[in-house]
């Protein structure tokens, strides 16, 4: 099930900047019970990377599309791609620039309930991420580098990879953001940098913060992970997954992460 | 005019990975008389990036379409697109991996022939390049730095604008690779860290050293581009332009720039 522009559609212009320039932004939003989860969150971080990339949105529009979208799904996940549109003369915004809305239905994906549960060990990705300010914390469509990072393994023993920059810092997973528990405080890497700036981190940091914990966005290195108390991984589609081992490194899974987990849990994630 | 996979087609499956994280590369080919030009150099490129971004490819299918479409276009630019196909579940390589072949036909870009003749201004841009060794060189489908580079400037005084990485090194246009001559040697900035390695690039070292000029690749800064006698920007549509401005600084158009802008003159361009 696919809409472009709020239409049917199996396929996309050849000459669409999405594609030529990955010129545009994604967003991977949750449906359930013909609801899209976390909505606002998601409009605001497109949001954002719009005025940044100063790409025109209707976002009223596009809010209303996805509504439509969601009830007509039921159930699974709405990927939405928003590019800057058709325009192959070269890297110059086109003159008018008309943005391509794509919405884009699938399943959710079947991950193993142990990895919520009892937590994951994490694959230390070689793979480092680039320092570009410029694009750091919004989730455009150049992603080649988690496509490299998530080719590194082929073990379902790692549900997730660790991704650092070039400066050796704490950033990331390849497709979620990462958390720390350390002295009763909810630490999360800087993302200014580089990374991506997630909804469900977002919500976490919301939910934390309403329930009394202090939360802390600052660089991360390897050491800070290592002495933290309890490590969790967090993306829209699944939640929150414990992380209990990086190479010879164990964690258990801890208070605060449970209770994190059950808040989410209370929350109905329809705003 | 558009070909997927071989066959005519006016659009791409919205579940195109080259769509949804750039994970492709592409080729920007001059067609003159029916033929491709430098496609020898551009077919090296692509199967560099096809290595090391672990991309299968036909290259001998690809050469064949790629010669047969420029049959069918006569005059132009043939965009080669080259994906690794469908694929929504996740970064993760799909498998079977399928890539998507896309050849786009345009028109030449008409650029004024002051620009080859006379010389052009460069836009001094504030968009600096990431360092990411892992994509260097690669002519990718990730481009949203030039994007942002391309649009710091409006005014047609500008023909290209220059690109710094955030070490402060002299990297390259944002469509053109730079070369420049200092003491009788010609020199182009290494592009182990961040920019593309293009084949005019490519082709101009080669014509120079031949000609038994001493060429040298490594690290620029705003001081050796400042020093050298002679600055001129190249890329595979337009060939030569001149460089005579960058802010204050001024530039005469010089005889090795004349010299090998006659030497591209006298060859083909299709090997």
């Amino acid at each position: 099930m696919a809409w472009l522009d709020g239409r049917p559609a199996a396929g996309l212009a050849v000459d669409d900047r999405g594609l030529a320039y990955g010129d545009g932004l994604f967003e991977t939003i949750k449906i359930s019970q013909g609801q899209p989860h976390l909505l606002s969150r998601h409009m605001a971080r497109l949001g954002e990377g719009c005025r940044r990339l100063a790409i025109p949105c209707d976002e009223a529009l596009l809010t209303t599309e996805i509504r439509a979208f969601a009830k007509a799904l039921g159930a699974g996940v709405c990927k939405l791609i928003l590019t800057r549109g058709s325009g192959l003369r070269g890297y110059r915004f086109p003159e008018p620039c008309r943005p391509s809305r794509l919405l884009i239905g699938a399943a959710l994906p079947q991950y193993p309930e142990a990895h919520a549960a009892q937590g994951v060990a994490l694959f230390p990705c070689v793979t480092r991420l680039a320092e570009q300010p410029l694009l750091a914390g919004l989730k455009h469509l150049n992603r080649l580098e988690q496509v490299l990072a998530r080719a590194e393994w082929d073990d379902s023993r790692f549900a997730e990879g660790l991704m650092r920059d070039y400066s050796g810092r704490v950033i990331e997973g390849v497709f979620s953001n990462l958390l720390l528990v350390r002295k009763q405080r909810l630490v999360t890497p800087d993302l200014s940098r580089c990374g991506v700036a997630g909804v469900m981190r977002a919500e976490i940091l919301f939910l934390a913060e309403r329930a009394g914990l202090a939360c802390v966005v600052t660089d991360v290195d390897l050491d800070d992970l290592y002495q933290a108390e309890e490590v969790f991984l967090c993306n829209s589609l699944y939640g929150i997954w414990p992380v209990v081992a990086l190479e010879a490194h164990r964690w258990s899974v801890g208070p605060l992460t449970r209770k994190l987990q059950g808040l989410l849990a209370n929350q109905t994630g329809i705003p």
